[in-house]
């Protein structure tokens, strides 16, 4: 070993970022394969917007991350580049540029990495892959419906079947401070408490302002009405705000929509739902299932995102988390691979001609060949055990311009075949 | 419109990044599909490593970009990560780190973009987007050109026809500086004069050091050597050097194994091709075809690299520079588009229900369809223009619960159809 340059530390990824290969990588391929089927089913198109911007894209009134959370660098002239912390920012920004005359419905979507540079005592992932949909200039309930039921198809397209989509909407809680006139620093603490569902703490701010009883129980509540038909009407009964009004009447319907898809089944509609992501600007959505803690999917309406790059239009977008999503799969022992064998083709050098013809035989029909040349160090045993530390199930082991002998790796048979019986016999001039 | 944010500025994207959108993102996914297909028939499996790693894994003796050439950023602990520049470098590590075991052929491919900070005044793109595979394990010619053929029916799958592979061998080369006994700095020099092909400057640099006449011949007509047998006969009869020997019989090795696969004719052999990737030890190979300067595709043998990472192996590898080839493509008018018609089907609130039923079915045939709820503003007008703006070929218009008038928009031709003759009658109870 040439111990010149190598250094063990050599061998390590930066926190929060990792290698994916082998039976985990086929399986990602697979998830974004069916994923993409489904949401290409519903006419979406495919859009790549770059990894990195400048920053001013992703900034707080567009951002679903801290600024401190971004991986920041400059370019030669020294503006401020991130990797992008969330694609749905770079789609609107391609709307308003690509499709600025368009007023009817655009549909698009993406698959791609994202970046936060969160802190790495959570041990969460700093790059993720997130595939997603948005549907612009579609302002109508059957919209959002649209969008939760592709979520709901792209998990169940997985193999997912133990999953919820919780769907709310932030009418509710701008409601509810709009009727307790808070200001927007007040607004911003009372969301950080009721989204890490810090009740206590919330009970508190809130008994310091002075507000009505009905008011306080609906905010207290909030973080816990957990899908409760209770709470929806107490909120009708005691919230006689239009825009958390127009709401709940709002999640009626979207609710409908989806029982006419037929999946009712995986909805709740969760009226403490709330989002840290300040573009939101209707309906909200995320599903959870078992194997992890945080969403596999998100999603929700952003009316007014795209009139920040120049564009009026209404905005619906969801995303799907393939690491959560993959994390998810794996500890539910969902198996979702494909059948995707692999042949060794042996040779040795005189026979190289009939071996590379019978490889392209068999590659034209759709099989995965490996091909080895044969080295005189290596005997007949040490190729079957690498087939078995790659899953490869055959060797075909050319013996001479005509004979092969083929070896079932699975139960150790074996069987000669002529190469003329694989590959068909010469074509007649 | 709402202009308290917006402002012009952003809709720019970074120089030399861009957004991929419409019928050139499907084209890109057509050729991403294609070449994958071709590898991974092959035997080759996926991997896929980060975006950014640390900065060491990328260093000089390693790196196929200039330090100053990367875009560097600190994570939390301020260590130096950077945007991979290539990607060879991190599959070489995942071998070290998830192979280190195996000592027969490993085969992996990857699909991702790497970044490079170069001058933006050479219009040159920052990130682009790279098809690869390496081969593992495997030191024999035909490994060699096995890659190289990989490379050649990657570029016929995207409907290349003409097009040509340059092969040379750093040895060549090396044979040369070790017989006029350069030292490191000189090597350097000159090999970059000669990258330049600025043969008038290289000349007199060697004038001034004190070499063989015919030494001088085969460095100063090295750069113009361009596939010609009488340089190839120059460098036998005066180059008796093992190491250049080795590796002009080398290369009739891999051309007498690319004639066995049929390929030769997309094959030129040229002993003054130069690599500035350090890495490179044995063979390498550029594709060049009309529409772009830059080479669509590049590989290369590096047997030194593992052991860097701690792991002794053979290794070659090659990537198709997909950005280029798409740019190719375009320039050569050819057509690699697949037919991906899109339906829209148009629906009143009172017709939801037959109309989600029939999208469902129609979708589960494999159709791509559209929907949108209809707009008491709009007419049928409306819809068609916005089909001929999008690529729509067909409007299902539902009438009413039992029929629907399907319109063609290529020839404006329409016809009733009932629903039920499109989803089947009601199944018997």
């Amino acid at each position: 070993m040439n111990n010149n340059f190598y250094h063990p530390e050599l061998l390590q990824t930066p926190e929060g970022v990792r290698d994916i290969y082998g039976k985990e990588c086929a399986m990602k391929n697979i998830i974004k394969d069916n994923i993409s089927r489904v949401i290409r089913s519903y006419g979406f198109d495919n859009i790549e917007t770059p990894s990195f911007e400048y920053f001013d894209i992703f900034n707080k009134e567009r951002g679903s991350a801290l600024p401190n959370e971004m991986f920041k660098f400059f370019d030669r002239d020294n503006n401020t580049l991130v990797l992008r912390p969330d694609i749905t920012p770079s789609v609107a920004r391609c709307v308003a540029k690509y499709y600025e005359n368009e007023t009817m419905p655009v549909r698009l979507c993406y698959c791609g990495n994202s970046y936060v540079n969160n802190y790495s005592h959570q041990g969460k992932l700093k790059e993720t892959t997130q595939l997603g949909a948005e549907l612009i200039n579609d302002e109508t309930s059957d919209a959002d419906a649209e969008m939760i039921v592709m979520t709901i198809e792209s998990l169940l397209s997985c193999g997912l079947t133990e999953f919820q989509i919780d769907v709310g909407h932030v009418g509710i809680f701008n409601g509810l401070v709009k009727e307790a006139g808070l200001n927007p620093v007040q607004i911003k603490e009372l969301r950080d408490l009721l989204i890490s569902k810090n009740v206590f703490a919330a009970s508190q701010y809130l008994s310091e302002l002075s507000i009505s009883e009905n008011l306080m129980k609906l905010f207290v509540e909030l973080p816990q009405s957990f899908g409760s038909k209770e709470y929806l009407a107490l909120a009708r009964a005691f919230l006689p705000n239009e825009e958390a009004t127009k709401a709940l009447d709002r999640l009626d319907n979207i609710y409908s929509v989806i029982e006419t898809y037929g999946y009712s089944q995986y909805v709740n509609i969760d009226p403490g739902l709330l989002s840290s992501y300040t573009y939101y600007t209707g309906v909200i959505f995320r599903a959870y299932t078992f194997g992890t803690g945080e969403p596999v999917a998100t999603g929700g309406r952003y009316d007014s995102l795209l009139s920040q790059f120049g564009h009026d239009g209404a905005a619906i977008g969801f995303v799907i988390c393939i690491d959560q999503l993959m994390l998810a799969i794996k500890r539910q022992n969902i198996d979702i691979s494909k059948p995707d064998p692999r042949i060794l083709v042996l040779y040795g050098s005189a026979d190289r001609m009939v071996a590379l013809k019978l490889v392209t035989k068999l590659r034209s029909d759709g099989m995965r060949i490996c091909i080895i040349r044969k080295s005189s160090s290596k005997g007949i045993n040490d190729y079957k055990e690498y087939c078995m530390r790659n899953n490869i199930g055959l060797i075909i082991d050319v013996e001479d311009s005509e004979r092969t002998n083929i070896i079932n790796i699975a139960d150790n048979t074996q069987a000669e075949v002529l190469i003329e019986e694989i590959c068909g016999k010469e074509e007649e001039e």
